[in-house]
């Protein structure tokens, strides 16, 4: 089990309502008192129900209660049956708890295509809030699992000031992630006051180096979700965009989002593997994350992970399929940090090393391109035959 | 045994010469007479070196006779070395055929960084030339495989006048297939007498509709190569780049290239069904492109056709992946031509016909965006755990 703390001020909780057979498909995450946030949503064209009803709240709304997440349905490709579910959702949740509707953000995940079964879940809501606590993150953190083998929790405690400020975050993952966050859904709550500005731009910041950086299998979802939730109650200094109490701020949240994008990394479907892609030397900072990304998303690369196979040749020609220009007779290419091209050269490598690459858990893939200072890490997975069976006769 | 005719002028030739173990790794493709030659290169950044040398000789070369083509080892990043292996392979074929070395085009596929084992070739060279004739296009066809379970030859035979011509190629396909043509070789020969700018203008068209719209696993090699060789010998009035005799030459020239680019996609490595993608209404015709690739190129698109599983949500949410701006509530999804989902609406289907869908061995997705008169079809093929087995212990 992971350690957590709840920040001052949330509660949460998470049931079986009955949109899933058996597990938990409910959660919910309140404030006692309201939060500023700051929210980033797929970019996918077709989006779900609750995301296009979530960007229109959000226009309006300067402040929000909470989150009710619902596991089993997507509520997509729904139209205005979806939309009006999803309402209705905000609504029974804003009545049970006593607060606006409008302050009541919804987010689901599971089948595409099929309407929310309205009937559990009008019956869940009681439940719902009436099990809402500060010891019950757990049941909301299982709450928005998927195929997620495990839930996934983060935490951050620091000080600003004399106050100590918590962040803490819950995450699900598992299939369909890649930069743009597809499928993947995180709530991130924290008792820092801290500015409208300052939230949303440390929470970009983060999501770019962390959930912008994992990919599992390239597709992007209807559905991704990262929201940030603010509440105050730490009582600190007001946290501006910008000083050393932005920096601390972001910096834990950083920290944070790494830990959990690692975990649905960890956990893609069928992964046995974690693969970290790391590229230098790169003229622009986009450009390293291009090959970067390019690499982590290469099935060749992938499947060379899985077997254990050091094939630089792959990795190169993925980093060139990029389209990213850089001078191949330049470029370095070091797996698990022994260096297996060089100079425009093959470098021969020590048999027994050798065979020692790609085995572990973790594989290292690290490509300089000696044209500049700039830098980018992806984080990958490698591809099983799991992920085809899992896939193949899964309805999502 | 698929049939075909070698235009006139041409010889062919394929032998074992010990680069790989035992299969044949050596072809030549040769003209008693000079030839015109439209060609296209793979965009990777990191090129093989015979593309390096091709793109260089054809800057210079007006008039080219013939090109050797090994398999077994791509010579690739192998810096000068590679690149004087090249040049000393089209020097030794040339000086047995009697003919310039700039006149010979040099290609690879195979392992990436190894250096080319010229002991066999050069001692093969004489055996190839030797072998060349009329009869002996299979042994040619044969010599370029590297993973490839059949061979692939098409033919296209028609009349300009009173004048027969003929069009004939061979192609490799198999793993890393996408557009821009990841691993794949072809040429194509022709005795028709046609203007430069004309056999480069059909060249262009036709692969963008056949090798550039096919996908196995989006990946993109170093070593692509499409050649189209015109030398001249059915003595037909001049094709010029419009008319229709240009129209007629074009025709024949992409039932050809399809006819190739679908043999590439069958033989899509652990591929059990071929799929077609059919985006229909479009604004844009790239915007229709775009979004049939995205849907191609879906993993999890590609489980669902191997599962038999009609996921019209999952295909959808590729689409909406894709960038391309479209409006959800109107587009509709056939699949196996059965509708599935029409005016934001999932459509009841009939069990029966259901349990049909996606169960054969080509599979049909058709979208229809609604929004347009734009459209474009790719072809893809499913994923199997052959794929992965397959290249998770195969050193490209």
């Amino acid at each position: 089990m992971k350690k957590y703390i709840l920040p001052k001020g949330f509660l949460a909780s998470g049931i079986h309502c009955g949109i899933k057979r058996k597990r938990k498909d409910l959660s919910l995450l309140f404030s006692t008192v309201p939060c500023k946030i700051a929210a980033l949503f797929t970019n996918n064209v077709v989006k779900a129900a609750p995301v296009i009803l979530g960007q229109k709240q959000l226009k309006r709304a300067k402040y929000i209660r909470g989150v009710v997440v619902n596991s089993g349905n997507a509520n997509c490709m729904t139209g205005k049956r979806g939309i009006r579910d999803a309402e209705r959702t905000a609504l029974l949740v804003g009545k049970a708890l006593g607060v606006s509707k409008n302050s009541i953000l919804v987010s689901s995940t599971g089948v595409i295509g099929r309407y929310m079964p309205m009937a559990p879940l009008v019956k869940g809501v009681k439940d719902l809030v009436a099990g809402l606590s500060r010891e019950t993150l757990i049941d909301a953190a299982d709450g928005i699992r998927t195929t997620d083998r495990f839930r996934k929790i983060s935490s951050r405690v620091f000080s600003i000031g004399s106050k100590e400020i918590t962040i803490t975050g819950i995450a699900k993952g598992a299939g369909m992630i890649r930069p743009d966050m597809a499928t993947m859904l995180c709530y991130i709550l924290t008792d820092a006051n801290i500015s409208r500005t300052a939230l949303k731009k440390a929470l970009v910041a983060s999501s770019n180096d962390s959930f912008n950086s994992i990919t599992v299998d390239g597709d992007m979802s209807t559905n991704d979700t990262v929201m940030l939730l603010a509440n105050g109650e730490a009582g600190n200094i007001l946290i501006g965009e910008n000083g050393k109490y932005f920096d601390r701020f972001r910096k834990n949240l950083n920290g944070l989002t790494l830990d959990l994008a690692k975990m649905i990394v960890r956990d893609g479907e069928g992964a046995t593997k974690f693969v970290e892609v790391h590229v230098k030397g790169a003229r622009t900072a986009s450009g390293a994350k291009k090959v970067a990304e390019s690499i982590g998303n290469s099935l060749l690369v992938k499947c060379a992970c899985l077997g254990g196979d050091p094939n630089w040749g792959r990795i190169a020609s993925s980093a060139g399929a990029s389209g990213v220009k850089f001078d191949v007779d330049r470029i370095k290419v070091k797996l698990d940090d022994i260096l297996f091209f060089n100079k425009g050269k093959a470098v021969k490598v020590d048999a027994i090393k050798k065979a020692a690459v790609f085995k572990g858990k973790s594989v290292r893939i690290e490509v300089d391109l000696n044209a500049g200072e700039k830098e980018a890490k992806v984080y990958s997975c490698d591809i099983s035959k799991k992920y085809i069976a899992f896939n193949a006769h899964y309805t999502t």
